[in-house]
């Protein structure tokens, strides 16, 4: 006996949010943004006319409690964008939350703050959700754009001051967080669903080089010390290593180059790299470290540049709940069968928190031509409507387990 | 009979315009800014009183016109300065320039504007002064960092309005330009004086590469198209297969990587490289060319991101005067016996202009460690003093000469 889930009510509230902060066919409504506050406040009333308690906390994390008795389940994920990016990406598992409380199920609807990381602290909200967040942290926390300290963000948003939340222990059977797949895993093989089995962990570093700011014209080839062309190398070198020692489903990222003082006439005295590596698996993460600490030694080693590593940060990989899995995976059998497959989460996600402190699991819908972290990401309406579907019928489960 | 240089009075006009704009040890007076604006009132007082007629044209060249008969000499550099950069890059062949006006020597001084760059039109002063600007070219001009039009700045600095010099056809019988090395062959072999034989040439190109931008975690190696790796690879085989077609003496660099959108979590969808190539010869300037198109194509038919080759600008070799060059060989032999050299330019300077309207040379002294456009730039003493005394000497000879 499921209950009905409104899905022209769930995709109208995808669709007003989409208004707040819209960026062509996407969003723009990076952390503490007039946007992403305003998004805030309009979820604080979606979460009122649906019967929920909300409140905003002191990193701007919105929650809003069921009134009734348990159990219960936390569902939801972020409410922020990235700069110009999809419309989707958090607001889809926030707002399916919203979905599953109109339709009378015991659920908390949680949209944790800056799951983005437009501040250095990391996945601000669920990590403070958890205990994970000192004040300290906080303190030195500062926003990767535009360097506005976290600190000073929290008081323009008029959050300052207010406590922040910790998740209620013993309150919730698990954590559900439906999200866009952010790939094309599942429109390659013409599926509709993921069950994910584990977000990968991410380890990031910056690999600073140090070499000699000189003139393009007066300084010889083999008087150089250009910062550039080291930078240059070992990343052909990471490039055919790499592919020999990585998982299945590891990736590698170069996210940005960075030459000083980066003018055409001048050799490149320093240059900046950001890199990063993900895999669900420690052992494969540990031997993709160790290779890219041979190659810098290796680097240094023949080049005239210092190459260093410096890490930015560095996480767990976090297992989905079997139990929780299970009940996805029947919901997703009877109400698409043959549609949905297992898989991995390549991207982080605020349900790798959460499964420190609870059963969590995730839920995936296909991204159209795996378009992500841009405003042109979409995903059909009719996959929207099903895995809410599914969702809502996998959570009853979970609630009627004895 | 030489005529006498006072060295200690060109010592002291160095420092004095060392103070303007001052960082560091070095200075810092971008085009048309305050302190550049100030240098350039500057300089007129000092043409003043070593009895030129200053003025200021319309795109902030400066020229002090000797009263009496001739045969004159042009002498001279730029005034302005690349941004917190050195302090004689430019300002020590336009105060040499005072130096042998001091001394009675019928020479007329000029300080051509933007030799450094910083608005897009490239050499604006020389260019124009040899009627190779036009209005229209100003008219679409930018400054490189931060945006603001020519005309603009122009208007800011009061100089809208005024008439654009040119160079006097027949006036002169030559053009000598003294300015540090910026590379350390001299400091390297011990020699304290370089005839500069020609001006090598600069072909420059904006490197376009088009991928797909991505979400880091989402996307596996297998279905990215990133930019920033084919940009990686595509340099690393430029340095692979430069050191095969380049000549003796050629340079290649890449000044800028620009990775879009240049966050830690995104796949690179387009990446901008700045690279330009730099000789004497125009056959190895073609070899060198003909190469990197070759690259390119080669990667576009083994990569999934699409590289482009921009042209941003591309000027011929300058040659030194023989006439010139002797007699500046004279004098440095005379002066300093054994303890000068032949050699290329490296860098761009004014005089490559100047040499197409009117026989042109230049001196060269060394860098200290061959530090340029860099604050930390330097030259000894000594070396400044006896550049500008071989500098009057060779201007005597020219004169002299029937």
């Amino acid at each position: 006996m499921m209950r009905a889930i409104d899905t022209q009510a769930f995709l109208k509230d995808l669709h007003d949010l989409r208004a707040i902060g819209r960026f062509r066919t996407g969003v723009h409504r990076p952390t503490y943004s007039a946007q992403d506050m305003e998004s805030r406040r309009w979820l604080m009333r979606r979460l009122e006319e649906c019967g929920l308690d909300p409140t905003i906390d002191g990193v701007g994390t919105v929650l809003g409690r069921h009134r009734g008795d348990g159990p219960h389940l936390l569902v939801g994920s972020h409410i922020e964008s990235q700069n110009e990016a999809g419309w989707l990406d958090g607001a889809l598992g926030v707002v399916a939350g919203l979905a599953l409380a109109r339709a009378g199920l015991p659920v908390d609807v949680c949209a944790f703050a800056d799951e983005e990381g437009h501040f250095d602290v990391g996945f601000l909200g669920s990590r403070s959700a958890i205990g994970e967040v000192t004040e300290a942290e906080i303190d030195g926390s500062h926003n990767r754009t535009d360097g506005t300290p976290l600190r000073a963000a929290l008081a323009s948003a008029g959050l300052a001051g207010l406590p922040r939340m910790q998740l209620e222990a013993g309150r919730y059977r698990g954590f559900l967080e439906m999200h866009i797949e952010q790939g094309t895993q599942l429109e390659s093989t013409g599926l509709r669903l993921g069950i994910v089995t584990g977000i990968v962990a991410i380890w990031q570093w910056r690999i600073v080089i140090e070499g000699a700011q000189d003139h393009a014209g007066g300084t010889t080839m083999a008087e150089r010390r250009d910062a550039g062309l080291t930078a240059v190398r070992l990343l052909s070198a990471i490039d055919q290593a790499f592919p020999q020692v990585c998982g299945e489903r590891s990736t590698w990222t170069t996210g940005r180059i960075t030459l000083d003082p980066g003018a055409p006439s001048i050799i490149p005295g320093r240059a900046e790299i950001l890199f990063q590596i993900r895999d669900v698996a420690v052992p494969v993460l540990e031997r993709m470290e160790a290779t890219l600490r041979a190659l810098i030694r290796e680097s240094n080693r023949r080049e005239r540049c210092t190459a260093t590593l410096e890490e930015i940060s560095r996480n767990t990989p976090a297992l989905c709940d079997p139990g929780l899995m299970g009940a996805l995976s029947e919901a997703a059998e009877a109400l698409c069968p043959g549609g949905w497959q297992t898989m991995p989460s390549g991207a982080g996600h605020d349900a790798q928190n959460v499964a420190k402190v609870m059963p969590a699991a995730m839920l995936f819908v296909p991204s159209i031509g795996g378009i992500s972290h841009h405003w042109a990401e979409d995903t059909k309406e009719e996959d929207l409507a099903l895995g809410v579907r599914v969702l809502a019928a996998a959570a009853e489960r979970v609630l009627a387990a004895r």
